[in-house]
């Protein structure tokens, strides 16, 4: 384990899944196929709740097979709408049992989930947001780093404190903005967007945004998994202009040196993936080196966690 | 299979190793362990011609075991000093002999082995340079992209043509300068000694040089294993700048828009992993995008290799 306090442990309270073959060994974790590719994890304990609903259903849409250790759709559940319906029947079920946690923070959003080869989207079908952990998919988002440069090259990084009403991780730091990628919202899009409705950034000042990557993590969370992609985005912001909240996500923003913000990210006062995606940046920047940061390798393997699960070719059709 | 002349088909090209537990499983690669730690993969045929020469020692300091497919040191080979003096010797007489191919491209420069954590700097014993992708350990270098950018913004990047004469991919397309990072060199000192031998960039100048991150990929040539990270420098060279062979490393340098450098990456006109280290940069610097390359996340996985074997902690003292 990493000492306390360290940039290597706040990237390792993220990307926080070591031991998801042994899970999975163990029966512990059953793995989720859609026509044979593997998509996602669910827990044995979901897994069964979701096959009590669909059991129900006249014609069930999921098979669990506890032989296999696994949960699949059926097979007349054999294109994107049917399968999309199929499961937004049984996730308003589930919902309204109130035995699965994290359909209680329902949001009205859909996720994609790929890897369907035959259709030029990659996409096999649509899931409520709120079940993206339950079914452990991959899912996407942009973060955005917002920063000013004075003319003396010194940068600073604007943070946001995240709403007391929130639903997850009320009142931690965050990126200027940043969210979920779905709806059929691009990616670019989705930046636009989020920068519009986070910090009331005019687009005209969120188009000069530039792409810098991606970072990549696997956390598990109380309730559920979450292979997580975000596309990272440096946004070099006027020096007169100040953020302010919109959308009531954020309550206030502040403007801080990029040591002010170290000193909060070891202090874990940031919401973990928020953390990642500045650790990415000062790394990008030559902040972090391994002359200064003993642990420089480690934190970036961290950074750019793999996975087996297929990513959508597209975000931008529903 | 990626296609032919894409980004994706030239980072496949570098990180081209995705069968190793396959190779392990049907017993072509050996696993190397020092006290128990896996730091390297040596073929079948290699490990017999070292086991050959080992056996004709007074005391043999390596062990090959048919039954579990590895490769040891003996156990008397206990300290770093004692590991790096019996591989030294019979490297040596492995040369003499003339079986193995990438020993006849002998360096003098030594490389190190890490993995041991009961000592600070963590290594484990020192490696002829040559013979790291006979014993597929990782190895370290640095890579440097030199650019320029005018007064409006317009980036231009600095290639070299590499010398005829080089040992290995002589004739190809390289980085303004780039190297191993060996003898003891640290990881900030290889890069301002690089820029000097191969460019003739006075300290002066490359000290402005930033990190920017890493990129690791695992490559298998024709003789053997390559796992590689290699740390990242942007340097922004003064317009009027223009870098020279000094060490007849590099025949000439050629300053090329962005485009043109894309243009001969797609034609693999560059060795490998100078077109992964530029395709960072392009990533890093919003020039490939979700929007204008579909294979974006996949390249950005391919360029962040994550390896089993360790790291030495530090590169600077042998």
């Amino acid at each position: 384990m990493p000492e306390r306090g360290t940039i290597l442990s706040v990237v390792h309270n993220c990307n926080n899944v070591r031991d998801l073959k042994d899970d999975i060994a163990c029966e512990i974790m059953y793995k989720f196929f859609v026509n044979n590719i593997w998509v996602g994890v669910v827990s044995k304990k979901d897994a069964h709740l979701i096959q009590d609903v669909s059991d129900a259903q006249k014609i069930p849409p999921l098979v669990i097979s506890s032989i296999k250790k696994t949960i699949t759709f059926s097979n007349w559940c054999d294109t994107r709408k049917k399968r999309s319906d199929a499961m937004a029947t049984v996730l308003l079920q589930l919902r309204e049992a109130n035995t699965c946690e994290p359909l209680s923070k329902w949001r009205n959003e859909l996720y994609l989930v790929g890897g369907d080869t035959s259709v030029s989207d990659g996409v096999f079908f649509e899931l409520e947001r709120a079940a993206a952990e339950v079914f452990g998919v991959r899912t996407f988002g942009v973060h955005v780093n917002g920063i000013t440069v004075s003319n003396a090259g010194k940068v600073c990084m604007w943070v946001g404190r995240r709403s007391l009403s929130k639903q997850k991780w009320p009142g931690m730091l965050d990126q200027i903005a940043a969210g979920g990628i779905g709806n059929g919202v691009g990616v670019w899009d989705s930046m636009i967007k989020e920068c519009d409705e986070e910090a009331n950034i005019p687009s005209k000042i969120s188009q000069k945004a530039k792409y810098a990557g991606t970072i990549q993590y696997f956390t598990r969370t109380e309730v559920g998994m979450q292979p997580e992609t975000q596309f990272v985005f440096d946004l070099v912001l006027p020096e007169k202009f100040v953020p302010t909240p919109k959308d009531g996500e954020v309550d206030t923003f502040y403007l801080w040196t990029l040591d002010e913000v170290i000193d909060k990210i070891k202090q874990n006062q940031f919401k973990p993936n928020c953390a990642m995606c500045i650790v990415d940046f000062l790394i990008r920047h030559g902040n972090l080196t391994p002359e200064n940061e003993p642990d420089y390798l480690e934190i970036i393997d961290n950074l750019h966690c793999s996975f087996e699960f297929p990513a959508p070719r597209s975000f931008t059709a529903v």
